[in-house]
């Protein structure tokens, strides 16, 4: 790209680099950043430092927090015997939006997947096997509904069952709001196995 | 948002705020900066301030460039006397992609628009009529085919027509490759007065 100095050809391609973002939004992002005041410029380039330089994982459930141990396994009011485990940050998020959730979060960062190579061991299980050692009553499993999702619940459920303690899977089924006539077949078939009685 | 850490809500926030990227996207991009590795976050943290920092107008055709008079400017194989004038730097990017343009350009940073209280004033028209002292053979209006960019070529070639400079605009017509059936009736009528004698 000659037709753009060195410095914005830089910033576009440096934006193009990260995901959802293609040329066009790149260059539209490039252009806007230009126009900005810099004291906005000055606050982003340094949000975005200063996130990758603080965040880190929660000691104990393993989410993106910027102290030792996050807020939610700190909190006494919690539930910290009930655990959900999520596949990442923002699923556990999605779940604190609804508020209703007492207990806490194991964060796996990932699911597994023999496709992509992902193993039992890339994602952090052994880490929730160590939490189970202490006393814990349930353990929520909060996956995806994907197959790599579903793979990882089937694989923790048969790795916890032995210790005794209580393993529960999330509903699938018809999300709420849904038209019947939109939603494919498998989900279809599995809120009809899922029936609760009325 | 209090079930990220400070630093991530405050990433999320630095992002939606840029033009196109809503709250979902923002959180994704933000995400994915905290699994990059830290040279390429720092890499784009620096790219962001050293394209604010460096990037100023062009002396001569105000175009965003890191040099005082920009590389088309300084170029002598190129036509100094024929000036293409544009609404921004990206239109002459566009125009330079084509590789064809053997001319310079003049970039006027927005368009006349009552509407939005853009006046003759907030463009750099000055800055055109000042180009237009020297030796010019012609100039080429390639404003925006909108409201916006019509009433600025109109505005323009009043202005330039009592020097006695040829003032013409690019054709507005069917793109190529355009199925008339999918064209608005606006552009079909323009493309028949635009029609020429083959």
């Amino acid at each position: 790209m000659d037709y753009y100095s060195k410095q914005i050809s830089k910033l576009i391609e440096e934006f193009s680099g990260l995901p959802g973002i293609g040329a066009k939004s790149a260059q539209r992002l490039a252009f806007h950043i230009l126009n900005m005041p810099t004291e906005q410029v000055e606050a982003l380039s340094n949000a975005i430092l200063e996130a990758k330089r603080n965040v880190k994982y929660c000691k104990c459930c393993f989410t993106l927090t910027d102290e030792d141990v996050c807020p939610i396994c700190k909190d006494s009011t919690r539930n910290q015997k009930v655990i959900m485990v999520v596949e990442n940050t923002r699923d556990l998020a999605a779940y604190e939006k609804t508020g209703k959730f007492e207990g806490v979060y194991h964060v796996l960062h990932g699911a597994i997947s023999p496709m992509l190579g992902i193993g039992p061991n890339d994602i952090k299980l052994k880490e929730l096997m160590i939490r189970l050692e202490a006393d814990v009553d349930e353990v929520i499993i909060a996956t995806n509904s994907s197959l790599e999702g579903e793979t990882t619940a089937m694989y923790i459920s048969k790795l916890i069952k032995p210790t005794g303690i209580k393993v529960t899977r999330i509903a699938s089924g018809v999300p709420v709001g849904g038209d019947l006539e939109y939603i494919d077949e498998v989900t279809l078939l599995r809120a009809l196995e899922g029936r609760t009685q009325l």
